[in-house]
């Protein structure tokens, strides 16, 4: 269907990212993914392109535009041209907002600048090894020590967690109070040279492999409390307050996602030749892609609401829950009987249809679950 | 989330509508429901309160309002109250088009007084027994004789076929033709008092039950020539262009029905007692009622974006059969699995769950089948 | 898969039973459909014909055969032909194991010989109105009043209810225990025309239109103590022992639904033109029945295993959820695949595949939810 | 269900193997996954052990037991230890009955004393780049020349490829005829240390990295004559021999991933806290896993009904497609449900439920697609 949400700024931008994927980062693709990590380097090129600085406050340098119709348009290029940009999404995408949200000028005139370059790479780290998506019962603490804190404990599940050079870290400053447990928790800014801060192992996910996700370990880290994020003990309604945009990122990378497994199914099986004709050809493909098209659109619906819902300030909690759960799911269905299309080629990781199978796994997982999501919308239907 | 597509004038026909069918439909539509047929009276009554002239021409003295968006209300307040409308829906959704399109203004200066008030109901006739899908392979003819035709032949899944006035035949005039095997159907609006047509059986239906669904049978019907519907010979090209508009109505009605569903099984599980508690209360209500709305909102979506492109002149077949593919195939999972929390009584007719799953149960068959959706989206997508 | 579950008896009994069928219900099957309600006739026509007294004990002329494979040979037979037997399954499936297992000996010297002959059909009445699933809220009561008791309360969904001649009503007679709500319920076979029995509606169910369920209520009925069926306040222990056979049964139907839904289709599918050529030879037609087929081939291995396992004593109760679990919902799945290859047809109660779909929709309620299946297993998992 | 395959000595078979995969492969096998092969020293390990002669004639060295039954003890305990026993499956399951039933007793009485002990492993190649489950399509040719014959060509997807000492090689040996596209291929037993004989990339895979699964190129390849496997030009019906084995071997192989998957989710709800509770006590968890469980509760009904019939001689092409698809499709939606439960560490490979998600998506494509399976089912139903 033809789309209302992109106007000529957009496209125009499409096309910039679009020969930018080609030339930079699709030749070299197949190296990063055996390594299992981007190159820093590339980080810098695509700040040199802007695109870190899209959403970012123009008094420190950003294009200050308040709409996530640019990350739609990312997310769709990336997908379809079957590779990722790493970290990125986590910098843009989850970091971004913290900053502009809760950064005092004096930070924000501190830490842009990087940003926005790609020379400070950004990531958060929330999740603790055994509290999953129980965000209030975390073990991290930052025990106040004269003009800075000293942080101790552990995360995972830190996706660019290898790469960052700053890690917005979620943290106890005090414990819970008995009638709220989510008191006590504040935010930093930590920077990943610290004495003290240790990256644990990369993690060896089953998919996603150019975006290193790590474990990390704080052994007395040191944090001037000048990078105290927000206000301190209030950190949790500031985790709150951008699930919605997190989750919303989440059901748009699902979506693309989705859409870039029709095509390359599409693609693939208008080549292959069987039985003296081409996969495309026997009705069970055709009638197969048909319904993953269907999907696909009814995502591509789902998103743009959503997107447009979102640039107006309207979009809800449950609204994002409802996006994301839909989305993954849709990706999880479609990129399998995409997948399936290939027969043994689908299964080869040099295919990408075989790695976005992979990759679309962990959106019913991160970010929330999709049983979170769930108890969610079920609370807003006043369940 | 907050819909865009609505505005106050939508939202008083909104009231006036629920007003209505909470005063005059619901409290007979049990009765309606074991008769197996609606009141003529009734759709006289829809006359008055204006529902059949929305969309009809200001000349004609109608409302003249070219949008889809009245008959989404429809289609939700219907549903939201557990009822229907019988046979109106084939009356403004699948007659109108044809007789605003292709009727001449003395035909229309003839007809649509009759169509507004509710006094001539309209229905169609198009399949016929042993053609399915395949609507060129049609045995039914009307051949000329003098100033008039002769029509001979059958139908069958007449909805309305019982209670119309006014029937649209398809019949061939003409054989078809070596390169055209669609040329040769001509459209006629047949006078159901005509000697010679017979209403057949009332055919049992899993459902929709009050909209009577007959089969026809035609011998020597005589049609005048003035009560041909556009050029001879033409009418199957007639037939594809509203397509696109019949079958986004079957996707708004099974959006609805999915809606409504979720609606009964909320209210349902809230009140219903067992061990102790509500079943509302059971997480696996609240997940599988979640996992429901997400896709309810998800088909709204989808629902809204194609009214808003059918409004603007916008809307492909392909984005008709995706529409219907997804909101038919949603409602299908949805209404199983909202009837499911009903127990026992999610079986028994008198509850709504249990007529709404076996009515929607249609929408995937009627309007093209899934499968021909599918045909043609697979078509659309270069397959 | 050549099964190894029958014996030369076994296929001597099903060619009679076909043979019954075909002679005796098919000619006459749409007229009892139209009227909901199997003539009492049929049932003494069935008793002649042996089927009754196959499981019934050989001291009550019986022919004494513990073994379920009857009942399977029962039900393949009648779903393959498209038609029912009305309240047999309950008279036999349901209520025989109850008479045998806690019937005095003067009990079955009254009851098994009408039994067996069909003179004197048996239907049982647990659930109530308001508490589904969970049979020890029940609300109504049996008071001992000298040499009977005093029934009084309502029963509902009782299958065969109209035409039942005993009924084995579940009445409290004593108050629950403080730490076992399930004491105090007694079992009585009731004579249905005994004053203040009363036959309620006969309920206007989805399917199942040929075995009257009705709602009853009891207004001090009296019943001779002497029709008190196990010892009295001990009933509920003697539910939970039959719900395995019972499940076991729904499980069986639930299949044998599901093979003949694909036989339907195999069979429509061949003889219907569209397009020039059979909807069978569409690839399309050929993946749909074959997946629809691997799933009767698992529930056939389900169902064979459960009844080897049931006649040798080893059927646990969580083997039987797991069977209805599993073949209802395969049921369920492929009656829909199945009714979606009839086209319209499938929607026209006239034809097999349409009340198969609706008729079978209820063996994921009845006999325990599958909610109440995935608790029972969940439990033996240990969880 | 209490199963009724499996004797005394099949169960001492079980605990001498659950020993050894304690001892020898658990501590070691993180290793080995990183590494992507399994050492060939392992292979030693195991034929010492007898996993390799069970089913080997005992005329040349093996325990010559004709039945499935131990390969389903190996998946079993494989599967549940969360391991894998890299190419062994091939070794055994597929090539060993082409061995048997084809080789001479000169060749076996060479062969076989070096495949029972493990010192010589065997693989088998029979797809080629481009063409996939049309193996009719082959293109390798081995062209006569004297005493021996020429090979050329290439092969992929071949498992085991890398570490085998000896494989099974289809080749083109005469042009198809006219009226037989399948005749003039024959099979080979090539030793992989013949000069021309090409070790090409090891595939990278998404799941099954132990084992190794190889391209293989051969130039001028110079088999002796007496290394030709059964009659020249007849190999393509020994395919088809021997695909009803190797398609029950892949259905075993999935109901024991789908039950290992199950148990690795109850294990890890059981112990995870979230919200101060453990994963397993919600209501949602045990719905899931109680569903997954009734799946492989009928995959198990459906694997040992089939390997009965094998081990009688009675499973037939389209049985054991049916077999295949149903546990294959059990295996894929299970895991899938399985891995959600475990939340972010379900996405982590060093969890054993992310590996056997990744592992076992290729059962659904390798050993014929799902799509050719559902061919094979359809084409015995007549259709």
């Amino acid at each position: 269907m033809r789309r209302t949400i992109f106007n000529a700024e957009h496209e125009d931008f499409r096309k910039t990212l679009r020969a930018f994927i080609e030339a930079e980062i699709v030749p070299n693709y197949q190296q990063w993914y055996e390594d299992g990590i981007f190159p820093k380097d590339l980080y810098r090129k695509l700040g040199d392109l802007g695109v870190f600085g899209i959403e970012a406050p123009e008094e420190y340098g950003g294009a200050g535009i308040e709409s996530f119709k640019y990350a739609v348009i990312q997310a769709e290029e990336v997908m379809r041209a079957g590779v990722s940009f790493g970290g990125s999404g986590v910098h843009v995408g989850l970091c971004l907002p913290y900053l502009t949200k809760f950064g005092t000028p004096e930070q924000l005139e501190r830490w842009m600048p990087g940003f926005i370059s790609g020379e400070t790479m950004f990531a958060i780290a929330m999740t603790e090894p055994g509290t999953g998506s129980d965000l209030a019962g975390m073990r991290t603490t930052a025990r106040k020590d004269g003009d800075s804190y000293i942080l101790n404990g552990s995360k995972t599940f830190i996706t660019g967690g290898v790469n960052a050079d700053r890690v917005i870290v979620c943290a106890r400053t005090a414990p819970p109070r008995e009638d709220d447990r989510r008191f006590g928790i504040s935010l930093f800014v930590v920077d990943t040279s610290s004495p003290g801060w240790e990256v644990g192992r990369k993690l060896d996910k089953m998919g996603l492999r150019t975006s290193d996700t790590a474990e990390l370990s704080f052994t007395d880290v040191r944090i001037p409390a000048e990078d105290l994020l927000g206000e301190e003990n209030q950190g949790f309604s500031y985790l709150g307050q951008n699930l919605v945009g997190e989750r919303l990122g989440i059901a748009v990378d699902a979506y693309a996602q989705a859409a870039a497994a029709v095509q390359f199914a599409v693609e693939y099986t208008k080549q292959r030749q069987v039985f003296g004709t081409t996969v495309a050809s026997f009705q069970n493909t055709k009638f197969e892609l048909a319904a993953c098209q269907a999907e696909v659109d009814a995502a591509q619906a789902v998103v743009d609401r959503a997107v447009e819902a979102y640039d107006n300030g309207d979009l809800t909690p449950a609204d994002a829950a409802s996006a994301k759960l839909f989305c993954t799911e849709v990706a999880g269905r479609v990129t399998d009987r995409c997948l399936q299309l290939h027969g043994g080629y689908g299964y080869m990781n040099e295919y990408p249809i075989a790695r976005l199978y992979a990759d679309t796994r962990v959106t019913r997982i991160y970010g929330g679950t999709s049983e979170v999501m769930k108890l969610i919308i079920a609370k807003n239907m006043g369940l």
